[in-house]
């Protein structure tokens, strides 16, 4: 799809310092090698550089670059979103098509709306119900419910949402470890491991994403749900009967533990550990790499990544670390190092 | 499956305060809206408020509770593990049904107990045994073995095993990268990759349960061996050559490097990393998004995940932690900062 | 494939103690039982007891282990890369079987190289582009491009590689949350997520191994793109955007966030996080579980990974190091414990 800058400053208000006649068609990078009638972006001082170089057709920038911008600009105080929408604009997502690619299995008891598309390879368990334009993508698997009971929930209820390739909805079926061993930093019991049937399943919300290779686990007894609008990322575990509300943003890699409510419009780091059985309220971040152990009221931002540095220095800081633990201790008494269980 | 509260109490061994030609078929939440016929736990008095308004017909509880229970109560000393065996009466699982699923492909030469299942899409490849009543879910792969020879165990032998959807055995093949670059805190050594082939295979014990999306390396020249009973959660990586003991339960998300040996009823908990060539004794536990860098004797609890706090405080405390190391340096000499190289 | 010891010492450059027409045939591992024909290893003194008890025919070993060795001696000053040399050419791998195997979905418009291997039941979406001698496993996904056009590159391109099981390039279609929910320890920014329309594809170099359940993310405008000889083990997240440089291998359950661009010959260690929009050079090694939240200029080891001890005293250590932030704020004012905000 092709669009003037005049049309482009109009339909997404920003101001337009060049040929409002020009076209553009698509996108690029603003350091990308000759692109004629593509748009791109800058963000802020530090691509300077770059900018003056620039071989796109328009530039969406601050107010403060406009004067460097040695093709047409287009002034936005937050470029980045404004590129966003005219990208969107100029690349339209293409409809999905319904219908079932070769090799979807489809269970003959699952209940696939006319609308939805069901990915090649795809697994459809029985019992599982698929809404309105879902679109489930190559390789996934929504698992079987059990033999569908009056007073049971199906298993899986999948609405608007994509799933990219090789994600799993309800992922088990039937059995649990113990919890007791999910990420626990105090207090781990020792429960053995006792088989809980799940009876419950998955509910996703419309327009939630789900990312490849990302798992949601069906609930115990009632529904795992994922609330409208949730983006999953890749590689996300979500344990059994956790609750994540309306419009949270999840990073790659994030392991949820079972029993977890997380709050709307939340946006949980890559890499995040939450232990289970916790509230987090609304609006809550947190930051990369840390782990949760205890309920987070919202709004607010918590965190415990700790940042790289150079190794050397690292493991002697670490060793500083334990000797303050060893010298408290040796304080009253001997001057012992701590417990001889330290590295 | 129905059962009376009178047939529970005594099947279960559990003291009935209650009507017991009361009848229960299903199970259900403490809090959960109305449902007639249904049992479900309280394990404490912090639930006490739900306790109060529950609409199930009986609930599972300790005998401090009882008083207080609206409805017929069934008092056990551990609620939460008598509820687990009456709702796995209550819900049998249903028999693994044998046989092969539509999109099953099963290599001519793997051997497939007659028992077996193969879900849908699930690929078994050449070489591969699949003995008695192994459940494999559907889209899991278990990988080809070299061809077979006089001297090399087959591929991958799973044995009674259930395989939860997109799950990988023996996930290699005929190639690694250095061992080097594996999680290690210390001495990480620059060895240039070096093919080293894959002959081994991956063979699980009794009773195992692989969780979706979780990758078990083949091993280099012996087996990779996954005891009896073994759980291993969603998205859990185990490298070449690893053993791991019977009734070792491993929560999600768990990175364990080539070569180590995890003794048996271990716990570990959800995100740890382990690195290559350890040991790790007999019941040990290993508390969530831990490091683990030596080997641990057993039994023992063994941690080091950081819990998060709010962020600023953090930044805070992080800065510090690094001063405390660059103080001390700073001491007989100048009173620099460290090195130039922390954040 | 036999050999005899004469021939191996001369091939690989050894030296040998014992006889050279010894023959053998296969690898084993250093304490194996009785395996007549096998050679092994043996890298150092810790290894001195199992190696006196050894039942392989032939042992490489560095020279000062010699005398102490039962049987043949091959010498070398770095047994385990010898090791892997000899049992590569004991073992070749099997030559790729060029073809389509039962239940791969390839679309028409997709562009297979005559010499490539799609797996059982891969995916191999419209416009994707799959080069010689590629060995795309069981499982995997290589998702469809948008309809090709004129100046946008084919999604994916992939050059004689290797995917194991169940991976999946260019996993996102059309739509990325907001970035700004990434891995980020410093200014996270609360961006609402706007779907950015994803352009890119992923293109992968010559000789490039992607583990099991790996992924992958397209680009957004320009392509992600994994370097020639790189080695991706299996869980790895790779966010949109990146470029991986030639020859760095990346280990298990690693997640890079988008537009992060790594140099040649880096070593990541097992479970790193590592934010994006980041440079890191050439020769750069992360140690495990560290999370890297700056630019890091190569060669250079860095690290944050926190080493388990024993749980009791790593408490204690975590309420020391709040303790330790805590009291410098309150020196000039109250005693205060901090904020109130730390468990």
């Amino acid at each position: 799809m092709a669009m003037t800058l005049g049309e482009i400053a109009v339909r997404y208000g920003l101001d337009l310092a060049g040929d409002p006649s020009q076209v553009v068609e698509g996108v690029a990078a603003l350091a990308a090698r000759r692109r004629p009638g593509t748009l791109t972006f800058c963000t802020g001082a530090k691509y300077r550089k770059q900018l003056a170089a620039t071989r796109a057709t328009a530039v969406v920038l601050p107010r403060e670059l406009a004067a460097e911008c040695p093709v047409a600009a287009l002034i936005s105080a937050r470029p980045y979103a404004s590129y966003a929408r005219i990208a969107a604009g100029l690349h339209p997502p293409a409809a999905v098509t319904a219908g079932r690619a070769p090799g979807a299995q489809v269970a003959p008891t699952a209940r696939v709306a006319a609308s939805a598309w069901i990915g090649p390879n795809a697994v459809i368990g029985a019992g599982a119900v698929i809404g309105e334009r879902c679109s489930i993508g190559p390789n996934c698997v929504i698992e079987a419910g059990r033999t569908p009971r009056r007073r049971l929930p199906p298993c899986s209820r999948v609405s608007r949402c994509a799933m990219t390739s090789s994600s799993a909805a309800a992922a088990r079926s039937r059995r649990v470890r113990s919890s007791a061993a999910m990420a626990s930093a105090s207090r781990p019991t020792r429960t053995a491991t006792s088989k809980v049937p799940h009876l419950g399943g998955a509910r996703l919300g419309d327009d939630v994403d789900v990312g490849a290779n990302t798992t949601i686990d069906r609930g115990t007894i009632e529904d795992t749900v994922i609330g409208d609008g949730v983006k999953l990322d890749n590689q996300v575990q979500v344990g059994h009967n956790c609750r994540i509300g309306a419009h949270t943003v999840i990073a790659g890699c994030v392991g949820i533990s079972g029993s977890t409510v997380i709050g709307s419009r939340c946006m949980i780091g890559g890499g995040v550990g939450i232990v289970g059985h916790l509230e987090i309220g609304d609006e809550v971040i947190v930051t990369g790499a840390s782990m949760v152990t205890r309920s987070l009221p919202g709004p607010g931002i918590y965190s415990s990544g700790m940042p790289a540095i150079e190794a050397a220095t690292w493991r002697r800081t670490v060793a500083r670390l334990h000797q303050l633990e060893g010298r408290r201790r040796g304080r009253g008494s001997t001057d012992s190092g701590g417990e001889g269980d330290d590295p």
